[in-house]
């Protein structure tokens, strides 16, 4: 079982999971070829723990036939059996590790990426983490809802297959706290969305908007802290995800596609993370009620993606400051000009 | 000239620093064999800016005969020419980058490690950090001294020549803020100094001591965020490095020596980051002066180590929360039995 952890000097909860069988022996330093014995691809639907969800035009459960297929992760980061216990070890805190992991598998083709999908295809990959996110909060346990993607070994990804990973979270993460409340007292100080702004004035500025559709915007951030970061973020206001209809997810699905088609076109298909920024459950957020009372003004959902090309060295985790080699306004002229 | 741009979502500085000469297409991907060319080596003093600093027992300044010697970097993140000036643009914040960067090269042996050198040698390079910290204090314009080291390309060193970089900074780094005011508040509530709790327990409980010395200690941290983390601490409350007299770094290099033979040994040469942990320059250190009163008696000078074993992916990155496969008991136990 693995646990949660408090810093006392970082003051930051580590999860601690030695039972994910990734051993200090194990650590891949190069992608497996999987693909005879991939447990993502047709056919060895048998090979996964049973089915949670899946779009699915043909075939029972835990058959071939689906276009996208969500499984519970064999080797969970946490656990979704048990109750949340906090104990003290002499001077330190720690906590059971209860959560959920799931695993999104995009596509039954092996050899395609993401960005190799349809944007229908991609639609529907969308409209599942829109409905297992709306699942999973109704689970009280979990504070926060993480939905991500590690493409390529290099940003974390130790199977090939493309697929995207959401873990449901007993504790809301430090950078979604630092995110909600930095949003809040904007909105508090100035009655405005401090992501409406930043839209307002990145199309002003123009030197920073990668591609512009008549729904959503890419942008390089002005303190990106990583070469080639981008911001996919929907230009009228929203707080929350779900709240997409099937023809706003469609239009989304197309903003995707063009985002990691040019990454892909324009960096040689570069590893990278993305990370989806939503409001959390309502249920189980945290801390006085009065402070998300304006949370439908004062957020703005978006996705963050960080192609991993610079390498964090010692200086990074020394001080929390990043160096990025690349300015953001030299990233957004050269994918905007990338044929997609 | 880089930038220093305020993120007004994370919260955060981050350095821009295009012209570091780093474009996006030479991000390597394999350590260059840079033998021939190499300017750390001997006779090729003259392809690095003049040296600032050196131990030298024998020749000129720039050229062979030194055994550790200090130069700047040629392609520097903060640059030491010009004034400290902030300014808005539109809605954000940005800041001329200055500050220092020094490169330290440990050795003239291209093919020796730090690991690799002798306990005197060590305590040489111990020495001149010393004297570049002190050094670079007298500069108000420095809010902290940013001593690192970078071992091998998957930790961030684009050459393969032994070296350690002092990266000096116009504002105060957020892991070194946080660590501050939670040793400052330690102390208020319970007039001890945190690491000093954290040293007695730790050998009272064994777990995940590494190796005990009688002046040093080498612990893998209880909430360790990567596989191998290690500390290596003054078992004597001392809240500044620069306080080491030249017996006590002679001691310091044997701790050293054994951290970085134990991690090679057992973990065939993994690449790594430390970074030293030490009070700031008094005369520049930020905020209210009474908050730095009790810094003698509330701070801990420290080493972290962190191997680049595992890799960050997309979940850490949004959210903050560290995984780590590695329990500090296992990891302790192991380099402990590890002959060195």
């Amino acid at each position: 079982m693995s646990e949660l952890r408090w810093d006392p000097v970082k003051l930051n909860w580590v999860i601690i999971a030695p039972e994910r069988g990734t051993h200090w022996k194990d650590f891949p330093t190069e992608q497996p070829d999987d693909r005879e014995i991939c447990p993502f691809c047709y056919g060895n639907e048998g090979k996964t723990p049973v089915e949670i969800f899946a779009v699915r035009p043909d075939g029972p459960p835990d058959s071939s036939g689906w276009k996208v297929r969500v499984i519970p992760n064999r080797h969970p980061v946490l656990r979704i059996e048990g109750e949340l216990k906090s104990r003290a070890y002499g001077m330190y805190d720690v906590m059971t590790g209860i959560g959920a992991h799931e695993i999104i598998i995009e596509t039954p083709d092996h050899d395609k990426g993401l960005a190799d999908l349809s944007a229908a295809e991609i639609a529907d990959v969308l409209g599942v983490y829109r409905s297992r996110l709306l699942d999973l909060r109704r689970d009280a346990r979990f504070r926060y809802l993480v939905l991500f993607k590690n493409h390529g070994l290099a940003a974390g990804a130790n199977l090939s297959h493309s697929h995207s990973q959401l873990i449901a979270v007993p504790l809301a993460p430090p950078v979604s706290v630092t995110e909600l409340k930095v949003c809040r007292e904007f909105y508090d100080r100035k009655q405005r969305c401090l992501f409406c702004d930043i839209i307002e004035f990145e199309l002003q500025s123009g030197e920073r908007v990668v591609r512009e559709f008549s729904d959503f915007i890419i942008i390089a951030p002005y303190a990106s802290a990583f070469p080639f970061e981008l911001r996919l973020l929907p230009k009228k206001h929203s707080h929350d995800f779900v709240l997409l209809d099937d023809a706003q997810l469609a239009d989304l699905a197309v903003a995707m596609k063009d985002m990691l088609t040019r990454l892909k076109n324009a960096l040689n298909d570069p590893p990278y993370n993305f990370i989806l920024h939503t409001a959390p459950p309502m249920h189980a957020r945290p801390g006085k009620p009065d402070f998300w009372s304006s949370i439908e003004y004062d957020y703005h959902w978006h996705i963050e993606l960080v192609p991993r090309l610079s390498r964090v060295a010692g200086f990074e985790w020394g001080t929390g400051f990043h160096i990025n080699p690349t300015a953001p306004e030299e990233a957004a002229a050269f994918l905007s000009e990338t044929d997609v």
